[in-house]
Parts: C-alpha cells; sequence; structure tokens
C-alpha cells in the first residue's frame, strides 16, 4: 500500500515501495537497502555523476539519430542529463559507492533518475514509466557492461585533469623556490651521509621536475582511460545494439563530454579487461609514492629546531601539541605522506578486483572505480594542501647550511681528480679522527696551494652550476 | 574582528575566529582548515569518540583523586564526557580522518569540546578558558601521544566487539545451513576437478567453521590492543605526569570502559610502537581473504541457472541486469568480496604508515586508526549482509547435486583399497573416455560384486558423515 | 698473511684476503661477508651483469674519447667487458641479490672483474691494480649511483623485450585457438551467471587481445628506462666528470646495447628518481593479474570433467593426484597464478622501497632491480609454460556447449527488442521455474513465428560474429 | 628405450625416462619439465624437506601399528626418511618452489625419494616399485591434500623457531646497548621535530622492548600452525584412512618431531582453509615493519658525520662509495630495511594465493608456503647480520647529544607545570627567535630561581630514569 509519502513501483522480485520525493525507482531503492556497506554514496565522487548523464544523453541522441527513439523522449532525456551535469540532481545518487553487480545499481540509478526527472519534464508523475521508461527508453541499447565502465573511464578523465592542475600549481610553486633557493649551498647527501656540496635550489628543483615528469605520465595514463566499450550491450557483442550505434552513440559522446574517446576494437575483449584501471593506479602509485619521498625530505631537511638537520623552516599552520610549548610539527608533509599511503593500498584493492574478474565480466568494478576516485581526490587535495600551506611558505636557513658544507668530509671527494682516490681516503680519515675540516688539512700538508683549493672548492665547480652563484 | 556569529580564540599563531555555536576551539578550527582532504570527519568513526571521551573522564578522575584538579573541573568535565559517550555532540568533533600530526588534532578536538561543553555546564561562555582550560585542565597530565593510542585502542575494542557479534550470527547462520543440508550428498572438488563426495552440509559446516575461527582470533588479538600508555606523556619518559598518575588513570579507565586495559611495561616503547595495529590488521585481513573465499564459493557453486554448477540457488534480492531479463545476479557475495579487497587494501596502508614511524613516535597514527576503523565497520556491515540478505536464503538443488556424484569419475578413488591405485586410474580413464559410470563398468567387468560395489558406494562411507544419512 | 690460496687486498677497513681465482677483490669479498641474506648472487640475474659490461665498456670508451684513459687501459677494459657480455664470467658475480649501499657493491663487483680480468690480459696479476685500477681506471668518471641505476634500466630492457617476446608467441596461441574455435557456439556469461550466447573463438580471441595489449604497453613502458643519468657522479651534480663526458658515455652506450637511450635532462633529479621503476613495475602488474585471471578462466571452463563447466578440456600434463585415480588437474594456469601474486607482492616491495628514497639517492635500488628481474623473468618463464605446455592443446566440447546454449534462459534477451524487457522477464521467470527452453515457450503461447524465432536465434545475429558459422 | 644413463617409469600419461641415478622417479621428473619457473627447487627450504621425512615416516609408523604396512616395508621407508632428516638427500627435492598442483609434485618428489631410496636399502633396484611403491606404500592413507598442509607447518614451526632464536639474540645485544648507554642524556623526538629529553638507553632499550614483543607473538602465532589435518586425505572426508589412523599418525608425528600437534576437529574446513598461513604472515609482517622502523632510526641517528643528527655512529663494514673517499654508509641497516619490503611484498601474494582458494582445497599453497619460508629465512639472516654488524658495535657522541638538550626548546615542557603552558609558549618562541637557550631567559627573568631550575632539570627528573645517572 502506497501512502501519500511513497509511490509503488515494481520489478520482477515484485511491488515496492519507494519515497514520493525520489527522483530514483525501485531498482535504486532495493539497491540502497542490499548494500549499506560504507554509508558514502556515488554522489560523493561528481565526476562519475556528471559522467554518467553524459553517457545516457550521447545514448539519447545515438538512438534519436537511427530512429529507434522519438523526439520527445530523446528531449526529456537530454534536458534530464543536463541538470544532472549541472549538478542539480546529484542528491539522488544514492547507492553506495561499495556495491554488488557490476555497477548495475549505478546504471539503473542513472536511467531511473533521468527517467523521473524526465517525466516530470515531460509533464508526468514519477514513477509513471509508460511514458519514459527507464529501461526501454533511458537505456536503450545500452547494458551496465557497456555503460558503467565508459562513464567510470570518463569521470577519471575528468578527476585527472583536476589532479593535474594540482600538479600543475605544485610545480610551479616548487620551480619558485627553486630559483629562490638558487645561490645557497649546502651538503647532499646519499644514504643520509653527508656526500657533496649542492644548493637547495637544485634540491627544490628536482621536487618540480619530479612532480612534473609524474604529471606528464598521468598525462599519458588517460589514452588508456579512452578506449570505450559502448555498443557491446551485455558482453561485448553487441546483442541487441542496431547496426550504426557504436558509432554514432562514440560521436555523440565526444561531443558532448569535449573528449576524444574512440570505440575498441574488439568489444568482447574490451568488455572483461579492466587493465587500463589496474595501470592507471599504478601511475597514481608512481605519483603518490614520490610526493610521500618529497614530503619525506621536508621533514627531513626541517628537522629541529635545533638538534635536527634544520636546513629549512615550514610555515607554521597550527600549534604542534597539546603539552609541549612552543613545538611546531610538520603537519602538511605528514598528511600528505598518509594520502600517499592510502593510495598504495588503493591501488592492491583495485589489483585484487581486477585479478577477480571472471569470464565475460569483471562484476568488481564498483570497488575498482571507487578507488581510483577516491585516490585522484584526495591527492588532488593533498597536492593543493602541501602547496598552499607548506611549500609556498617554505624559508632556508642560509648560513647554517654554508657552515655545514665548510666543516664537511665530503668536500674531499672534488680532490679526488687532483690527489688520487686513496689519498682523498686517508684525507678523509684524518679530518673525521682529528675533528679538523678538509681544507685546513690540506693546506697545512702542502698538498695543494690555497689558490688551487680555492679554484677546486668554488660553489660553481662543486655544484655545476655556473650560473647560480654569480660573482661568489 | 568578531561578529555575532563568531567568537575570537588565540593560540600560538595569533588570534583566530571560530564560529559561535561550535563547541571546539581555534586548534579544531585550524586543523579544520589544514587538513581539508577526505571530507570526512572523525565523528564518522563514533567509537573513536566515544573512546575519546572515556579518556577525558578517567584523566579528569585520576587528577582529581591525585589532588591536581578541583572538584568543580572535575564534575564539569565529567558531565561533558558523559554527553559525549550518550552521542549527544558527536557532530562537533569534525577535524578529517586523515591528518597531519599524529592525532593532535584529534586530541585538540576532544579538548575543546569537554572544555566548551564543560564551560556552558558551569554557566561560562564558550571559549572563556579562564574557568576551565581545554589544555590545562582537560588535558592535564596528558599528550596527545598518549591519549590518542589510548583512545583509538579503546574504541577499537568496541568495534572489534561489534564485527565479532557480527560473525557469531554468520556462523549460526552457516551451522544452520549445514544441518539442514546434512544430507544432501554432492561432489566435493579440488583444484576445480571432481573429487570425492561429501555433503552440503559438510560444506556449509566448513564456513560456519572458518568463520568461527577467525572470531576467535580477533578474540584472542584484543589482548593486542588493551596494553595502554597513559601516564607516558610526551615520549614515554612520563615528564610532567605525577607519581601514581599512570595506575590512577588505568584503573578509572577499566572502570569507565568495563575493560580489561594494563599500562605498558616500557612505556618509551609503547609511545612509537604500532606493532599491535598492524598484527590486528592482519588477523583482519584473514578475516576478509577468507570472508572472500567463502564468497567465491557462494558465487561458484550458485552458478548457472542452467550452464553452472548449479548446486544452490542463492535469494534473489534485485534484478541482475539493465539487459538481460530475468538474470539475478549473486550481488550480495560480490559486495562482500570487494569490502574484503579493500581491507587487504587498509593492510597495505597500515603497514607502510607503521613503517614510517620515526624515533619516539609514529606520526602516521591517524591513517592507521582511520584505516583500521573503516576495516571493521564494512566487515562487520558485510557479515550482516551476507547473513540476513543471502546466507539464511539459499536453497539446494538435491537432485541435480546427487545425479552428479553417481555419474561422477571420482568415486573410484573410494575403490582404491579394493582394487588398488594402478588398477583405479584404468578404470577411471576408461570411464572418461567411454563416457560410462564407474559402477557400471566395475560390475560389468566383474571386479566387484554389486553388494560389494553398494557397500562401498554407501554416502556414509564416502563422507564419513555416519549420522548424516539415517536409513539411506 | 696471504696462502696459495688467497691474495692480499686493501680497503679502508684495512687488509683483507681474498681467493686467489677470484676475480673480484676486496670490496666485493666484503660486500659478500656482509649480505649473507638469500644466497642468491646477482648472476642470477645475467641481463644485469651483461648491462654492468656495457656500461663499463662505454664508460672506458668516452674516457678515451676526452684522453683521460690511455689506450691500453681502454683496451683491456673493453676486452674484459666483452668477456662478461659472452656470459664467460658470471660466475665472479656473486655479490646477494639484496644488498645495502644502493648498489655500490654491485658497481664495486663490476669494477673489479674488469680490472682483474683486464690485467690477466695485459700479463699482470690478479690484484696488482697499480696497472689497472678498480676504482680509478674501470670506474673512472663514474659513481654506483649514476653507474647502477643506468645498468638496471639498459637490463630491464634486455629483459622485458624477452618477455614481449614470450607474450607474442602466446598471442599467437591464444589466436591460434581463436581461430579453431571461431564456430563454437557457447554460453556467455556474467558475475558466474548464464547471459548471452557467443562463441568460444570469442573468447580466446579476447585472449589474444588481451596480453598482446598488456605487451603494448610494456613496449611503452620502455622508453621510461631509456633515461639514464651517468654524467651525473654522485648526486647528479656531475662532479669530476669532465665536461662532454655525459654526452659521449651515452653516444658509446647506445652504440654497444643498440638500445636507444637518452640523458636526462636534470641530472640530480634523475639520481634520485625511482619512479620510472615504480610505473614499470605497474605495468608488470597489470600483465601479471590478466594472466592470472585468463588463467582462473581456464581453470573454470575446464572444471569437471563432469560436475564442472566441462566446456573444454586442458592437456594432462603430470598426474594430478596421490591419491585420486585418473584425476588430472590443472597445474600449468595454477601455477601462472602463483607467479601472478608474486609480482603482485613484488611490486609492494618496490614501492615501499621506493617510497623510502631519502634526499639525493635511494639507498634502496637492490632490492627494486631484484624485484624487477624476478618478475620479468618468472613472468616470462609462466607465459612459455602456459604456451607450451597449456594452451596449445586445448580441445574443445561442443555439442556440450552448444547444448548449454539451446537449453538457456539467456536466449531471452534476443527477444527484448521484440517482446520487451517485461514481457521477456516473465518470460525467462516461467522458463527457469517450469524448467523449460524459451524457444519452446515462446512458440506455445504463439509470441513469434517459428521462421521469426530461428532467425532472432541464428548464431551469427547472437554472437555479431557474421562469419564464423559458414553456412549455420 | 632406456639407456645405461635411464631407467623406464610410467604413470598414467604413459612411459618415460628418469635418469639413472635419481631417487626421484617419473612423476617427479614430469613436475620438473612442467614447472621450469624460478630454477629454485624445493630443497632451498631445507626445513621443508626435513618436515616431508617426518611425515612419511610417521604415517609410515602409523600404518604398521594398524597392520596396513609390513615390518620391512615400514623399515626401509623409516630408514630412508631418516637419511632425509638428517640431509644426505636434499638434492633429490627438485621440483620447483613454484608449482602448480597444490603440492603434489612436492610430495610425490617425497614419495618417490623415499620409495627408491628404501628400495636400495632392501637391495633392490631404483625404480622397482614390485617391492616398495611410492604410492601405495610410501603415501599409504595420505593424500596431498593432507600431507603438504602438514608437512609445510611442520617445516614452517622449524623455521620460527630459528627466527626467534637470532631475534632473542638482537634483544640481547639491544638490551647491552640499552645498558651502555644508559647515562647518555638526549633529545628525544617526536614527528622529527625536538621534544623533550631522554636518554641514548631509553631509545635502544626500546629497541630491546619492541623485538622482544615480536618474539613473543610469533611464539604464540606457533599455535596457529599446530593444528594438522593428517587423516582428511583428498577433502577432510577422511575416504580410505583407516578408523585410528588420524590418532596414530599425529601422536607418531609429535613423537618424531618433538612438536605439539592436535588434529584439526573439522578436516573438512581444516583442509582447505589457509587462514592459519595468512595469520602468520601477517605476524611475519608486524616483525618485518618494526625491524625497518629500528633500522630508519639507526640511519637516522648515525646521519652525518658531520652535517646530519651524528648521535651514534655504526660500525664501518665496507667502502661506501666509488667515487667518495672517506664516506661509510649505513649499509647493514639498509639491507634489513630491504628484506622488510620483501617480507610485505610475500604478505600480498600470501594474501592474494589464500583469496583465490576454491571449494575443498587450496591450489595455491606452493606459493604461499614459498614466500613464508622465504620471509622466514631472510628476517632470520636480517637479524643476524643487523646484530653481528651493526648493533654489537655501535658507539655514541655523548658529549654531542648533552650538547643538543642543553641548547634545545624542549626543555621548556619541563618548566609547563611552574609557569603554565602558555607562559611557557612565549618563551619557547623567544628562545627560538633569538636564538637563546630556555634556562638563560628563565634566569634573565627571574621566573624560576636558580636552585629551582635546576631540581627541573636535572636528567633524573625529565627522563624518568631515576637510576641512570648516579650522582650526575
Amino acid at each position: 500500500m502506497t501512502t501519500a509519502l511513497t509511490r509503488l513501483e515494481h520489478d520482477l522480485l515484485g511491488d515496492y515501495e519507494v519515497a514520493h520525493e525520489a527522483y530514483y525507482g525501485v531498482h535504486t531503492a532495493r539497491a540502497v537497502a542490499n548494500f549499506a556497506i560504507t554509508g558514502t554514496p556515488i554522489s560523493s565522487h561528481p565526476e562519475l555523476v556528471v559522467a554518467l548523464a553524459c553517457v545516457k544523453l550521447a545514448a539519447a541522441r545515438a538512438n534519436r539519430r537511427l530512429g529507434l527513439l522519438n523526439a520527445e523522449h530523446c528531449d526529456a532525456i537530454v534536458a534530464a542529463c543536463e541538470e544532472i551535469r549541472a549538478g542539480e540532481l546529484h542528491d539522488h545518487f544514492v547507492v553506495d559507492v561499495i556495491q554488488g553487480g557490476a555497477g548495475t545499481s549505478t546504471n539503473m540509478n542513472a536511467n531511473e533518475v533521468v527517467a523521473n526527472r524526465g517525466l516530470e519534464l515531460l509533464g508526468h508523475q514519477r514513477g509513471d514509466y509508460r511514458h519514459l521508461h527507464p529501461l526501454e527508453h533511458v537505456n536503450l541499447g545500452q547494458s551496465t557492461n557497456d555503460v558503467y565502465p565508459t562513464a567510470v573511464k570518463i569521470g577519471l578523465q575528468f578527476a585527472v585533469h583536476r589532479l593535474r592542475v594540482a600538479m600543475a600549481a605544485l610545480v610551479t610553486a616548487f620551480a619558485d623556490k627553486a630559483v629562490e633557493f638558487g645561490g645557497h649551498l649546502k651538503m647532499g647527501r646519499t644514504q643520509l651521509q653527508d656526500a657533496v656540496p649542492m644548493t637547495l635550489g637544485q634540491e627544490f628543483g628536482s621536487y618540480a621536475v619530479m612532480v612534473g615528469e609524474d604529471a606528464d605520465r598521468l598525462g599519458e595514463a588517460v589514452t588508456l582511460i579512452s578506449e570505450i566499450n559502448l555498443g557491446g550491450t551485455a558482453i561485448g557483442t553487441g546483442l541487441n545494439a542496431p547496426r550504426g550505434y557504436a558509432e554514432a552513440v562514440c560521436e555523440e559522446l565526444c561531443a558532448v563530454t569535449d573528449l576524444s574517446l574512440v570505440t575498441a576494437s574488439n568489444l568482447v575483449e574490451a568488455t572483461q579487461d579492466v587493465g587500463a584501471f589496474v595501470q592507471l593506479s599504478g601511475v597514481l602509485k608512481r605519483t603518490a609514492v614520490k610526493l610521500s619521498k618529497i614530503c619525506n625530505d621536508l621533514r627531513l631537511l626541517s628537522s629541529g629546531p635545533r638538534a635536527g638537520f634544520g636546513e629549512i623552516n615550514l610555515p607554521a599552520v597550527q600549534a604542534g601539541s597539546s603539552i609541549m610549548p612552543g613545538k611546531v610539527n610538520p603537519v602538511i608533509p605528514e598528511v600528505v605522506n598518509q594520502v600517499a599511503f592510502e593510495v598504495v593500498g588503493n591501488d592492491i584493492a583495485i589489483s585484487m578486483a581486477a585479478e577477480g574478474g571472471q569470464l565475460q565480466l569483471n562484476a568488481f568494478e564498483p570497488i575498482i572505480a571507487h578507488s581510483l576516485f577516491e585516490s585522484l581526490a584526495h591527492l588532488t587535495a593533498a597536492c593543493d594542501t602541501l602547496r598552499t600551506r607548506c611549500v609556498v611558505g617554505i624559508t632556508a636557513n642560509v648560513a647554517h647550511m654554508r657552515a655545514a658544507v665548510e666543516h664537511s668530509i665530503g668536500l674531499v671527494t672534488a680532490l679526488n681528480p687532483h690527489i688520487g682516490y686513496e689519498a682523498a681516503t686517508r684525507l678523509a680519515a684524518d679530518a673525521l679522527n682529528s675533528n679538523s675540516d678538509i681544507a685546513s688539512l690540506v693546506l697545512d700538508r702542502g698538498l695543494l696551494t690555497p689558490s688551487e683549493l680555492e679554484s677546486i672548492l668554488r660553489p660553481d665547480n662543486l655544484t655545476g652550476c655556473v650560473h647560480a652563484f654569480g660573482d661568489s
């Protein structure tokens, strides 16, 4: 029995009451009841919702072109999809991000929201599917098995784009610091042991290059998720999809998304293959791992303030301790580290889900999609946070760094070509044991003249940065 | 400048406007701004919020016993904590689940909510910390570095308890099915190849034992998270914690939580060691992996309905396809599989976070805590969902299973002791090549008499289930 | 004191006896003693040993071009390296595959073997480094920190090439089966439930495409490991490397390896960045995961022989059981599955090692290199094994597959466009409940004429394979 | 045709030539050909080979007690097994560590070596199985599916024991250093920022406790692998195992191994369940992660020698660089880190293999076993290496550490109870900005008297180590 607050819908399992105000219908409602797992709805991944609307819109237009959908139905579907793309109906995308059924519930949710909003626009009641049917009209010529992975790929392209924008801004922030710190001499370290001199600018310049390269790799990975399987329907054989449909829907989808999508050449393979997701996740893992490495470095270089490396200062963004007054901690790099760990974990979940696919379909695409969208969103937030709350405010302790170079054993490496590896080895040992400087020992022993030594130890000679030091 | 809607607070970084209605204060507000990562507040882990309140309450009582806190302050703190325990202030626990600072922001959030609610109860304005201070009173004798891991451990015990309840119910459901299916003969399979006969009851009985053993292992793992480090303060040396405080606060905490907690014997070690979390996660991974195995089996045994194993039927809980009419899919096991993959991924995030700890503290405890609470909550939901929406409704295709046994090659194994391994091997090959039954061949060739054969192939003989088959 | 069986060498730690017949020297000998971890020497990765020889050879030629090395020294080094490339000295590459020191011991091992063999060729005693020095001549202008990652990348290119050859052969084997099985109708399955018909040829054709795409992705990944950092020396600043050296050595290395290598534009970044390895591992993981998926399918499709899917037969390669006569198991796919699990595990080890790099170098490159070489070698063996001992011998149970299609509920999907989703849903339910065939019900109820039905259910219509079925 | 160098054996696939001198037979030989994957034979895990001999020996004695095996056969089997236990026949355990078939090939290898050596002892030719048959006598009453997991568990107990011995020695080494360093004051650090003082003894004492706790957890985990399934035969139903066999063989196995083994109460469950292996791996992962954390700390504390923390010195064990004279690197901790990463990777391989088990058996036990034995062996080597080549030789830079404490800001925390958190915060900021010491500022401002200050800053007060400092 329906009440004023509900409407009655039915499916193959029987009747089911749906909340009156819901744009979704029976299939969505059952899915919500079935998958009470995380409490997080798919609307938490807005790029996916928008991408679903793009697919439904493109399918309607393709069906219209092929004469399979009348103008009224097509227009209603398109109008509803445009509202979704504008973010107006996201609250009705309610199925759990972790769901069984290979994405069927997500596709059903989209079909029902589009149909019911379309019905309203046509002047009908929600649920009166005689006038616009979620499956026979909105899902026409489609299957979850081609709609869902296609929508996921499009949504991922949106999300990758956002991440790359955040990474590009981070590259700029590191590059600006590289210029600012270009003339600051410091000890380079390998295996945490003093090695040879470099500039702090070179160090930050490396981070700029590192993040930039990862952004480039992500850009390349986009081609992996540009191959779609719309038109393959249930298992890629195209059963029930009319001739010309695959081509038409791909054209329409390129137009509506402004992306360069192509239809896979073998749709049976494309329907079951989630390799592109695994590889994209691998590239995200690369990005995460290196962001974490950079943050480890920032924390190490700013260790102290007195009993640590003390080369740089991170901006204070909050009090560091509930018990230690004045303590300020590297909380921003720390949160980025943790996002990185999460992304590596997500990569494993994705790999296992991919490995678990069977025969003509991978039933576990929802956790793959969820994990990828989560990794992308968190990495984007992490890059923005790292840039705005940390990198741009970093300052250098110039004198401290220079003193460390002058007092270092590592300078001896520069003498190698002049006095040989074995003599240099002895010199290093003597300096360490006698707590002396390399330069003093060299001069004391008359190994080099003062002017020879000065020439060898010029900062530009030591660091390879000819232009960094001006007249120094 | 404060407005009617805000109040002004300050910390070592300066003044900061806090929303007037907020129970949290400046430290929390800064943390919210700093960690805009996931959008998920710590209140999404209600067990953690309650546990924080337990710690603050116990600390106040311990401080009172030691004469460090006056009765008014103590009572106000206790009263505020009781409200939190009752779930009334969860909305004010707003810092992000992924945060830098080793949990400092979470601890600060708790300190401030308790202080401000306490101030109200004492008749003062929120923010008027002269009368009750978040750090000097609520956090007295404490450090994030002992409060936070302690609260996490207590919250985890609550969450593990909930999971074990769900697992126990699942054990019962499987055990009930084991009884119901006790007399149904079927082929056992190893490496997906027909092996020797068993009963469907034995198969479901195995699942009951399997889940039950995991629940037992989880119960044992609770002892891992019963060792707390309250009283260690910043790094475990107990600086600023008065003599007797560690003992007192542990007693009070046992009383308020009704848990058996003990103070670690080496607090310096306990403050930096997150091994217990790693091991707990390993046990959760075990649980997840085996739930996934069971769900793989359920999906396999119910494959079909016609071109699969077809031994059991899972209850239909939603339509399976947007294109294939009448298709019903094993969506419930599938969602459990995906939760399992997530738990394995979380375990990696936890392991990396644990490995990344440095010197006297692990700065990455927040992602460890978040991942564990998430794994526990999702596994609990998965067990409940699997039980209520799948296991209890499973039915068996008895005739189909029995026919498969009678027609199987695997029966030949039972003849091994009577005709030898090599003769049995030839018999198996002949049966397979001639599409014959083992029994027919044996009788045709006069290898055994009909009564000998019947005796050997009695179900109870084959399956070791003497009582399962009644008079069969 | 040296004996007839040893010679005395020394380093900064003092004197050390080295086995007389060893081509390696003191640094290698100490490393062997220090790293008694796995018992597996680096010679187990022959591509790495050959690549080291290529680097040493190219460096000698570059130094000669720049006038830093005399002709005698250069010729001796080149000659020794050619012997290594020919595999004649692999037994002298003895340091453990897991070693501390960022590859220093591997580089030292190479320097010493080249020097001592060079000494012999020059008519001197092994160990008489006055005439050819491991560091001052063989390692001239180099650092472990540029030699080692460069050699690893070159060795990986060799190993990737071998894997791609094995994958290409596997593609051909699957493609041949796709042709052989092109006309065999069978049920396609999604989520292990009967879906819609396809051909076995389509199924095997998917595997051919799947493996082929992965091979293409691996080919693309080679560009990731074509960027080298020779000339950067210790930390990428190029200290002690003469002007022109980086260009010269890259040219020589391209010539000797016949690979297209380029020098990184930022050597400081390149020296510390192991992102390329992480990403390559991600692509290997993709390959592994999909090989595992294919093997899962092969095991599932061959399940039985009687109580399973029984669609295909894998060739018997060994007896399957020590107790069950006649049992034959899918042991070849099983071993491939396990290699895949190992590769996923290796990917995690690589990710953690990459994340753990600090400042100007990643000290953990040896485990990265070892894991990658291991994954590549095992995947190559797995592909070869899968092809030769399984795929080429697979046969199909044609009649069994066709009967399953004819008796399936899934045929109803093809009626969708003709009778509508809802009517088709009722038809499916009736067929399932009454154990009837779809075709019989349709005709009994007069929903379609026999000729309409026959047309809809033509194999080529069902599977989209117009050409597969000839006149059927 | 057999030659002088081979003998002809046969199995269900036909005839096969086996090397004349081999103790293994046709099943092993086929497996060697089938699984040319890693090149590493199972004899690389000697504990497994010994355990297999224990199982075969116990089974023979149990069969003899039950009257199923005559004395001659039993004695021959027992004698052959004793030789294997003594390590005399390990070279004949040649099947690959990664193999399909759920361990069947390993079991067959054991059956054949025992049979052929037994035949020799009985005065027969190898291969003349009429007198002693690998399956009908050596494998009597057994199945791979109960033999193999049982042998793996026993072998793992041997290997865990070895690891625990190595860990106990490492605990002692750390504890000795804790005593040696007990009076050395240093700054404690949280989040890499100076926190409050402690002693170096406390730091090393933590490592002793940490490793000790992990060893205890490993000891507990042994109970997980004490439950065996001998007597379950193929799928746990005990088909073909006589009444009383399970009890008898367990008794014999306890006697021969001197371990406390119990027969699982549900053998069907026990045969398919690999949860104990997953959990054991989780405990190994815990151990690995914490060893890695300790090694990270050692590397950090010894960073320098001049531009780092410089608190401790690791013993030099080899030259650190091929280009930087005098550089000594923390190569021993680094190799331990890498073993830890490998163990975490192995844990993932194990988890995936466990998840992939199907129905009555897990076909992937070989990779589980191999990964566990590898993790155990490498961790054992890592602990021994860390102890002997690093920990025992560590020295402290006492004056440097003490100066850092005296100059630290962190001392202000001790003033908290005396001047309040907010005043202490201001003091800390002033000290940092003016590059002053806390003590000087306090006295300058008259906040405390010199004697009050001295009392507060007494080392024993600061660190909680009453006894550490004697009269200091």
